[in-house]
């Protein structure tokens, strides 16, 4: 396998994983089948879409590869079924690891662009997990929830910084970009499975009584 | 009357449609003046504005006819007495096909540009009717509800995509845009009296237990 | 102290004080870290991201300032400890003071900007407002709540509204930008001040029964 294939079919898998929590989330509002829609394109694309509004980048990722407007219609009308098949536990961790492999994704393609786009390190950092979380937040705001990044108290957007911050680094000391890049990705899904298997958790602020 | 004179009352009543939608969801939650002022304009101009982002197009609708701001600020004033009014059946019923209207007037005009800007027609059909429902679901996300065109399985931004579509098919076959852009208004507004005067519904989708 | 030192310290207790409303509702929420942050981040800056995405404008103020979001980032790490601070009555008038300089120097400085782009006076009036109190709105819809600008009634955005007046009214017959822009600030802190003294509220519309 070449690697723009495995590169593409890394970015499939990203995408679905993110529409699919959005898709559940829909359902779970009991949402017609154009809220589920929107709900599902929100969580797949708003974190790529507010990336490329804040760096002034046109034409947006979904413009420029429009197929992927009909992969989310598709995977909307398969939902009933698809659903149905969620239930096995299997499903369930395969999603979690898609969605640990399209946090590693979005994040370090996001940090890259910002970085290519001459933007401060710490602008860098953030732009990644903007561009990994932001989508889940929209999601989340849609279906009139507190976004669920913000409270889970697990290592999520933090791994996503990690990872970023390892890009970063490693490209300041004048390791090759693309190596970089790989680094980040892998560091982001390795702490991602990591507090997925040992339930590892994140201070939760609460107010002093 | 001429089509320009036409299309100004056209536009004129669909902003007022769309404005009056967020004036009586905003009194409703019980907002102070600038709050129903902010989810008024929110709701007539949201939409068009994240269009013009999506598209990059400056300046925005708004700023180029500030004087919708003051219609806007008029429209708030006068709500005391707009509502009293309003309890009226009639007035009811002129305020649903006048939202019709808006409908059809806002994803044509959406889906135009879009085209016009050489996009692609799937991104085209999403834009239209991003700009037409997109001011509704900012004013729900405001008063803190789940976006009502989301939930309530009514032929609504489906009638939006139908409308869209017939635009994009005719000027595929080669009739002039305007006629084009005329048949998908009226089939936007025709599919919206027909589900109102028959409570056409959609699927909703419920999770399986 | 110079004039250009008197405006930088302004800016930094203007956004401390708008990110500490961030904070403290966020950690009322039990929000994560991460939640906190974002929150934090979102209510100091999001005014005046979205005034230059209107405008056009970049870099943003916090990619071209980065220092800030790093002062974000230490506000996050003390809270804990700045949280048992709050508690003390006089720092919660502090808060209040230094939120009215907010408000005023973020309305001022948006209008500055619309009206220097060229736009017409009733776009810099609502341009100014949405810097000062776009950040509260994201805030509050972030934590799932009716944005709190929208229903208190209190003399807040209207005030920001009558200092933008007053500016462009200034401007207009010949005043120094300078002195315009000062007076503006000024008018809203002083206007803060009284309705929080004497507790002056504005209308708040109730439905007909």
């Amino acid at each position: 396998m070449q690697i723009t294939t495995l590169l593409i079919t890394i970015e499939i898998a990203a995408t679905i994983a993110f529409a699919m929590s959005g898709l559940i989330e829909a359902t779970r509002k009991k949402m017609d089948v154009v809220g589920v829609f929107s709900v599902t394109f929100v969580s797949a694309f708003a974190g790529g879409t507010v990336r490329d509004i804040l760096i002034n980048r046109r034409p947006f990722f979904w413009v420029e590869n429009s197929e992927y407007i009909w992969l989310i219609l598709a995977l909307v009308l398969a939902a009933p079924l698809l659903l149905r098949g969620m239930e096995l536990r299997v499903t369930d961790r395969v999603m979690e690891v898609a969605d640990a492999i399209g946090l590693g994704l979005f994040t370090i393609s996001g940090a890259s662009l910002a970085l290519g786009a001459g933007m401060p390190l710490v602008v860098a950092l953030l732009l990644g997990s903007i561009t990994a979380v932001f989508g889940g937040v929209t999601r989340d705001v849609l279906c009139n929830e507190v976004p669920l990044v913000f409270v889970r108290g697990e290592l999520y957007t933090s791994a996503a910084w990690a990872g970023a911050l390892l890009l970063v680094g490693l490209q300041n000391i004048g390791v090759s970009p693309v190596i970089a890049a790989w680094s980040g990705m892998a560091a982001i899904l390795a702490a991602r499975l990591l507090a997925m298997t040992f339930r590892i958790t994140l201070p939760t602020y609460t107010e002093r009584q």
